[in-house]
């Protein structure tokens, strides 16, 4: 790859990275149309954190965090270091020192694929990580990577000025040009769900066992029937699969 | 597969499945004789839930979440919900709004060999669900399954009607039919333990170095001795394996 | 292997062992020369827990917990007990009535490269367990194994008597003889750290991106630009990889 | 679970079980409406071995083959030998004298949820064996288990008596009673696909994309351009993602 | 995602594909500055197979190989298709029929990130497959993606018109504006290879390890002792790790 | 670690390491009482091979294959070189070169906890490696570690020194000084299958099912009985779980 630190980013709306943050991941990754979601390998150091801001982008060996100190210094506040590795790696590439100078920049939040260490003062600190493991397993600053290049991060495609949005859900990617648009739709998507929200705290029924959905089970071929005997199916016997006195 | 939905479920007692409830999945799952627990993939998504109840089955395909809505119509009050699928598969299948709807519906818990969604919604709901992933991956409506069919979830095999208890130590099954025995074993065993859980306090010895056990070591050739030279081993090097000065 | 117990273990300096313990894993880890680490499948059983002791070790065949019962008998107050497999394990070897007699017996903690259960009760006893597994599957007591011998834990080579610092962060072995230089050594670091601290929290620059380091990172070709075009880079597209409308 | 040995088992019509053979996994599991198949984790141990045989089955406990040595009495010439283990296992189970015992009974083959060893010998005997692993693992012959009694063996539920077909794509299981029927169903879908076959070969166009099923696309709403541009998605970039010069 | 699918790809320059093909994923990967390389886990169905082609990409949801039949229609001979989800999956998205469709519209190969079935069929039909799995879980054509929109598949981005080359080393992505560039680049690598390669099959000294790279050894610290004793270790003890009597 | 390329090894008696090769991975993992085996993700590149000899012990960090190059200096022909990584890496860290280096020395075979690449060049050369993985990820020389001191590899402790032996069945290690003896006993163990190994053909019975073995087998409670109700078990359905009609 070519060792390169880009500097510049697009700015970001921060009324739109905001509103995105507020709506969370599962609800912008509808929005998408089903992608742009990282890897379910990715999970929050502490529950409740909710961040959303613009990537910047770092590309890194297994057991190398030296482009993640270069990488601080071109963030701006506000903004979600991604990091992705060459190859799958569990090394502790970010600790306490490193989530402290992040903090310091105003940076949002950190999403890693790869472990970090030191987890019990950076919960203290409340500053907010996504990553695929935890280890203490140190690592060195020998071998050039990139900054703000084109990375694949836990199965996510991230360009620099991408808005990461990040909660208990997991991680989503949207695109920079389409993160305006993406926020309204996920407001529709969100505001559909209200209504959805009072029948199903009603007791249903589901919208997909409803109306036209529901015809379009029958016509499937779904039936409905009281007993296996109705179905077809033998009685399930009573003291089944694995089972006996012990 | 057959797509059928099976409405009646065999009656559970509410007393046997409470008492199953409070003896716990490890308990149940020695008092059956080591059988019928899922693998421990199956993670609550908080800790401190203990859940049982009356298993309505779902088997669906990878990636499609329209059979679970077709079964909570099956559900009564204090049933769980558990969802196999065809294949291996971490999609988001349930979020905060079906849950929503199995709450209202007075569903126990969800046991689902998937991903689950909003989970920050539901941790704040307090309704309890064991998974194997939490993903925000979207689902669609486009395959049919089966209700109430028997499934193996997890490894474990189900049939609609047994008793499914869950705690923070997984999930187990209960065949339907020996639902009442074994409560009645493990409550046995609990007491019995409870004489154990005496003497261990106290220091020892364990169950399984005393008395008879002890005799079997012996009988089997276990040894003991002060130190390794008299084990016939070589002195411990004092700077073995993988270590050196920094 | 030979099936035996050996009693007795070189003294630990406590002094030392508490230093490590309050130093933590990943600087002790740094000190030993990034060596020593446990595999970071081992996690806590609860968040917050420091533990440092001498280590007691366990030789055992996966699915049975006959050797920890054995092992109990030759904990000292303060000692930590490390559980090796002969293969691959994730069965639920200790639960709430071994961790019992541990805590009665002052053992300091419990690293097993298995699975425990009970966990329910272990965390309200807060008696400390790293593990590989929440797992409620019930062990044998059949087959002998040993105590006191080498073993290789979660990919660490553990000897009796090595000293096992353990926290959110996960396990490392220190081997008996180096303790107290380690223990220098980390102090030392962790006061080096203190001064990256101060630095960090000023907002850098960070260690790895300054005085000489920024030299070698010219020295080795990197390049920083303004845009991607200044790198040779096409702009990124605005609407990239993945997405779409929904 | 209840420690015992089933004797007898439904006879296998042969000539139902030898069509099943010559149809093969893949065809035999879309006949039976895609279920029964074992998770693909179970790999031959050569290439070409096409199995079919009536299921005799064992359950064991992790690194215990005691119950395999008990399941060979039972076993009837031209019978599937199916292990399944109480948890995860790799251990090497069964190695050349246990596959040399079989060969000599008669026994098809064997489909073995954990490890097995041996290989090169087993490869020469051409004794046909579907694992999870190849292991040296010892195992040792302490803990009963049971045989011919339900089991879940790789994700599938077998019960004494079906059908086990076994090829290069895997293992699938067949109910006993549904042999028949689901030999039937297999070989029309075979028909039926040598029909496709020669449009394929033809070069098409696919099933999936012809007739209703193109209508069905068009009504769903996919659309076919002829650039990115044509779609409203910006050109690719030309030096995309991840690359630069060495 | 839009549900789109793209017909016309950049044409490929024949003469730099075979040039690619014949230098191999692992000269070409390190010739593009080691980036763009699948995951291990993609394996090829045979040993020896050497492919290069233009990438046509299909996007598909987990289970549902509909896209894939449309994805067909739109390859051109000497294409090779690259097929990602959404999500993580090892169905059968792929076998003998869609095998013998790609064959007989000329494409060179195929690369799915989920699994291929009917294996013994695709052996002997000799056409090219690297895939995550083997498995005969059949899928459905019910749900809508993309053909020809950018992908990341087994963690490398791939647009539509890129260069893939694959191998028994795996597979790896070539930006469809640097395939000259790169095939250009691997060459002089592999030119130097030979040159290595005399010294290496003359027994050395590995190029790692003379000239600078010794002197750059020596200064970091590396040190050459005859004994244990020399680097200050103690002798190995003669019966070490994990041994005894049987 | 110490930085540190220890030079002399204690030799390895020819006869004795003849001996060890000829009985096999999982002959002597038995003889010396079950332990010493690497974990079974470490695969052979090609069927048949049989090695053994003197270890010569690596230890590198992930991503980097410096210390290879410098510890292939130190190999004496016959030796068996031994690559364990600080953390779980699948980089491709050996290749065609450094495979041709290693043969023109002399080198028995490689055993390496991480990746390999150029596989059809090796497997053309018919040099011998057990890897974790095929990878063509690069690797860089930039980071020290250390040669011929005790590593843990894929799960084994190995000594410089130490024997090790490999084949189909995957890796053992053998500590120097037990060598001989482990030979005797593996050797008596492999006269004592011959014998079982005709009984086995005779078609059995089993070892473990005659003689005092049955007998334990009664005593500890096994049942043999003819059915399911003869066992309390109700009868099999006959249309069982998972299955229906297409």
């Amino acid at each position: 790859m070519k060792h390169v630190v880009i500097r510049q980013l697009p700015p970001a709306d921060p009324a739109v990275v905001e509103h995105l943050r507020m709506l969370g991941v599962a609800t912008v990754h509808e929005a998408m149309g089903r992608v742009g979601l990282m890897r379910p390998h990715m999970r929050p150091l502490f529950d409740g954190a909710q961040v959303a801001g613009r990537a910047v982008t770092v590309l890194t060996t297994p057991g190398d965090n030296w482009m993640i100190h270069v990488a601080c210094e071109v963030c701006a506040p506000a903004d979600v270091l991604v990091v992705a590795c060459t190859a799958d790696s569990t090394d502790g590439m970010v600790g306490d020192l490193l989530a402290t100078l992040m903090q310091a920049r105003g940076v949002s939040g950190l999403v890693l694929d790869a472990g970090c260490r030191d987890v019990r003062q950076i919960r203290a600190m409340k500053f907010p990580i996504w990553s695929k493991a935890i280890s203490a397993q140190g690592t060195v600053k020998a071998t050039l990577g990139a900054v703000n290049v084109p990375v694949v991060c836990a199965g996510a495609a991230v360009q620099a000025g991408d808005v990461i949005v990040a909660d208990d859900d997991g991680v989503v990617v949207v695109p920079h040009a389409r993160a305006a648009e993406v926020a309204r739709a996920a407001q529709e998507r969100s505001d559909r769900e209200e209504t959805a929200r009072v029948r199903m705290a009603a007791g249903g029924p589901a919208a997909a066992a409803m109306g036209a959905m529901r015809q379009r089970l029958v016509d499937l071929g779904m039936v409905w029937v009281d007993t296996p005997a109705d179905a077809g199916l033998q009685a399930a016997p009573s003291t089944h699969s694995l089972t006996g006195t012990p």
